[in-house]
């Protein structure tokens, strides 16, 4: 079971799977009928032949000169991705961005529901914020457990984000989103993406100087 | 000059420029001393080869056997990517994650000044967020031409994305860090980078799923 996981894991590079999720999101704006390969191409911003390639990682689809069923595909898709049901996320780490996230509405329209949302802060701890009330880190394992979660979202500032992994993957986390502008370290198993908006504005300054 | 610019652009592949920038804040951490391309390679989770590789790119740094002075390494870095000065930044879009955005202690930190900040929405156009006087879309080209910015912050809704794209790049905006999740279509000469915030979340979903 591990094995084939980390087999269909390797098999498709990571920035095909980030191609994949911008096609999800052009087929559910997708009405009936069929759409063509250079349709979501062109939506997407690759081309065509990128987007057949793209989708033959899981399988065939669609018919040659007929094109793709939107909603046939997307289901498909969304299936093959895990992302089927409704999956539940703890946000760590209610500063400003944290609280931007909680009710991020692009979270909730694409099937994740935020569950708990913590921090260490005692001014924060026991408020509610957008709706949560915010827990101290010492109750992560139990919620964590409770309800299950695979999925967390670090937001907290970066000499304490490494100490919150380790937490959270000691509670039974697998997948991590950061917004600290940090290397996460993590066992294997444990997958980690990174988003640093710092550093996205600092590669355009590159491209913009004199 | 523009020639010149399009050149020294291809260059430095984007998965270079991403690692080089994570280098800038190994460095700024580094106290007095020197640091080897191992170092910076642990810290970034990448090898050491890698380091000195991507460093190449911008010349001769550093001696065999003693490593870098990190000061001048990051100044020298800085300097190249053009991240030597301030630059200032508009943001468009004062909803939570753009509120979120305004005040993210990341950006001032890296020289990066938010100078104003637009919504078409009456109920927050003319009032203040977090110290800005939040203004219409109609002040985009008098506000970018007297500050002269180069760089903007898209943190408005996927429908209103592209119009507003188009609004700040008649305005001379040369730069976007776009959070819509829409393909943006620019002209050639601007440089769009894309942060969509579901997509990383639903690409940790297809490596958790059973």
């Amino acid at each position: 079971m591990a094995d084939n996981r980390a087999r269909s894991r390797a098999q498709i590079p990571d920035p095909t799977l980030l191609r994949l999720c911008r096609y999800l999101r052009i087929l559910e704006r997708t009405d009936d009928g069929t759409i063509s390969s250079a349709e979501i191409a062109e939506a997407a911003g690759v081309n065509a032949a990128q987007v057949r390639k793209d989708l033959s990682f899981f399988g065939e689809f669609g018919q040659p000169g007929v094109g793709y069923h939107p909603k046939d595909l997307l289901a498909s898709l969304k299936l093959m991705m895990g992302l089927d049901e409704e999956l539940e996320v703890v946000v760590v780490g209610a500063g400003a961005l944290g609280s931007a996230l909680i009710n991020y509405p692009g979270f909730e329209n694409r099937g994740f529901r935020v569950v708990a949302v913590f921090d260490n802060n005692p001014a924060k701890v026991g408020h509610r914020l957008r709706g949560y009330e915010v827990m101290a880190f010492d109750r992560l394992g139990e919620i964590i457990a409770d309800h299950d979660v695979s999925l967390a979202i670090i937001s907290v500032p970066r000499v304490s984000a490494q100490e919150v992994a380790v937490a959270l993957i000691e509670a039974g986390i697998k997948g991590i989103l950061n917004f600290a502008p940090v290397n996460l370290k993590v066992p294997e198993g444990v997958v980690v993406r990174s988003v640093d908006l710092t550093l996205q504005l600092e590669t355009l300054a590159y491209y913009l100087r004199d």
